[in-house]
């Protein structure tokens, strides 16, 4: 019985976003700890990069002028006068007529402005002190320039910006060995239910072992948070009231509580958030399957976010209301940062919804084999795209009631049904969330 | 000068996996430590789950057939004869024309074999000892039966199923607080380059700082392996010998040397590691771009691969030739799980490739915004998925040359032009692989 206006989730996120703003905490970590963290300031070159002109070629470093009007059939004669040997400073100066050895990386010497490809060049002695180049090159041919790829003081990257191993290769390349970062908000994890025993115990009868704990915990470790694990706790006012005091005394920047399927301890939930500050409890549901019987509270700041006791639906809604202010807790640059990726699917099955609320069903994929011919071969690429009519992949609806663990293991993605349609049916194509 | 063929990177991988069988270990790590990991043994549920009838509504625990033919108009009067308090065994039988207080996930009572929920139900006297059922339940209705999750001895995950917050909930569910997986394969880094100095150090003219060695220790550590991190080499027999002889004999799985963009230097590396052991280097160059100074070699059994000097060139091999190598160490299960997600995308420009390799083009993602009406409104989904032939990006490939750290930081997916296309045209559909 819930006389409660349950709130569609675009409108309990919005809700959120503007009664809450992240308190973002910054620290300084070693660059071969820094993938996958969010950069808290800007990176910029402090120097020219690269700090010399080098060649990109095996060959020889010219004059470009001294090569115009080169040919196979009229070789510009060039006279070597030495070689920059890899990693140290051109001892020589080119004259005009002359040329130097460089190989690929090596520094340009004090009058070339480009570099001959070996292979477009003939020796002309048998010590090869002389050489013909059999093309012309411009200015800046087979070169990079000093500060060609970043002149001091360039930003290199954003706040804001998750570094990949490629952009760790590149704060290495302009001389940083640590980066600041944001730190990674710390979740309390607390689940509660006079019925729940940890892993490591035997359940009795009527007894279950905790499943959310550990894979809120999991959850938010996956995605850049730190969890703090508060243990399993009873229904009971006084030892949930305690709980949740110690993960907000505890520095907790987010609470998620676990737990309550039932009406009565899902008003329990609601009663000790509300006891522990202002502005409390300000969403009573979820217009989400599952996923209805989401509480979201404000406790001096923190986010206090009551989930459903069933472990799908208290996944569901991590992923779809929770995840969503962890990110923003991470300190990423907007919205289009936090979504994971995902795939058009072929669905195999009607699936209802009822009006009035988003459905999220998970779902499992399979790839779905291509048609031989057809669109394939007429977009001219021989079956490596495959039309766009044809989804890479079936998403086969991963059915059982909600409660059950041997469903949970079955996902690879989520599917929505909005708020506004009934169904969707066989044969359609739909959005994949990647799970 | 590469008298060499060059080897389609499909062809040398086959090659690759023909030659090499990954040598697995395994170890055993907490639950809240094994999300990403990668399962070594089946894991059964070993007993019944749950080991009791439970209650999946708020409501009244009953015999179904005491509800046969109930109705608004006629509700079937039951008894209530007591309660099942949550966490503990129902102490109380039920008895015929009776029924048992439940909430959601309470044990049910002998003699109950389903439940009906208050919502369909009417109390017939002040006390509530009385109810009248107004809607029939069958037998199993709103109840998960003993070991109707999991029997005992049913298998819940597989051996190569690389473990999910979702798996870590399921896991704990039933009693596990650790699981044996794979073992993270060890993968020496070793840079190579007279040129090449430490991010730490301040470059003198014709020196630069490493880019390979973090970037490339980063992707390892990204793709689940523990990086070994060798440090820099001259580019000298000796000293490369000793960092490879240290890398093997410090039991690496795996040694990724980079560096040598000249063929002097690429010469030296393939000596230095025929040296160490048979069979040695057996590819001696990809046809894939950038990445064609790629080296491949086993010594006793250990994959030995040479890189190219250039970062983007080097990262690119690694994605495409040593990432599925690394994947295998892991104990995946198959191909499939080494495949990372990938988008269609619409290309924003012509790209020409030549015959007889394959091109590898970093691109930048941009959302594509949806165009009103059309196909959206016709598949009936009022935008919620974009007709398929309209892909949600833009691929806009990242220009420049290879060794620039500036283009390093730009991609978000890498797109492949396969062997025998000459190239492809803007606004042509693509696969973009999400780096």
């Amino acid at each position: 019985m819930d006389f409660l206006r349950l709130m569609p989730l675009e409108e309990a996120l919005k809700d959120f976003f503007q009664r809450w703003q992240p308190r973002l905490r910054t620290e300084t970590v070693p660059l071969e700890a820094a993938t996958g963290r969010v950069l808290a300031e800007p990176v910029r070159a402090t120097a020219d990069i690269p700090g010399f002109a080098r060649s990109t070629v095996d060959g020889y470093a010219v004059a470009a002028e001294d090569t115009f009007g080169a040919s196979e059939g009229l070789p510009a004669p060039l006279r070597v006068i030495g070689e920059v040997p890899m990693g140290q400073a051109a001892a020589v100066r080119l004259e005009p007529g002359a040329a130097v050895r460089v190989a690929t990386g090596a520094m340009l010497p004090e009058g070339a402005d480009a570099a001959v490809m070996i292979e477009h060049t003939e020796t002309l002695d048998e010590g090869a002190h002389e050489i013909g180049v059999t093309r012309p090159v411009a200015p800046g041919d087979n070169v990079i320039r000093r500060g060609e790829d970043l002149a001091a003081g360039t930003e290199l990257l954003a706040p804001g910006h998750t570094l990949t191993p490629y952009d760790i290769g590149a704060l290495s390349g302009i001389g940083l060995t640590a980066v600041k970062v944001f730190t990674a908000p710390l979740v309390a994890v607390v689940s509660t239910g006079d019925e729940v025993v940890p892993a490591s115990a035997e359940p009795r009868p009527g007894q279950v072992r905790d499943i959310n704990g550990p894979a809120l915990a999991a959850a938010v470790l996956a995605e850049g948070g730190a969890p703090m694990v508060m243990g399993i706790y009873p229904d009971e006012f006084a030892a949930q009231e305690g709980a949740l005091h110690a993960a907000l005394e505890g520095g907790a920047d987010m609470v998620l509580v676990s737990g309550g399927s039932s009406v009565g301890a899902r008003d329990l939930t609601s009663s000790v958030i509300n006891s522990l500050g202002q502005p409390g409890v300000f969403l009573h549901g979820l217009a989400v399957r599952p996923g209805k019987p989401t509480i979201a509270a404000l406790v001096g700041g923190v986010p206090v976010i009551g989930l459903p006791g069933h472990p799908a639906s208290a996944l569901v809604v991590f992923e779809v209301f929770v995840r969503p202010i962890l990110k923003a807790m991470q300190g990423l640059a907007g919205p289009a940062a936090w979504h994971r990726p995902w795939v058009w699917a072929t669905l195999t099955r009607n699936l209802a919804s009822g009006p009035g609320r988003e459905d999220y069903v998970r779902v499992r994929l399979r790839p779905r084999p291509l048609p031989a011919g057809g669109g394939a071969e007429a977009a001219g690429l021989r079956g490596e795209v495959p039309t766009t009519d044809q989804p890479a992949f079936e998403a086969e609806p991963v059915l059982g009631k909600s409660g059950l663990i041997s469903t949970l293991v079955k996902a690879d993605g989520l599917l929505r049904i909005p708020l506004e349609k009934e169904g969707l049916r066989a044969g359609e194509t739909v959005k994949v969330t990647l799970l």
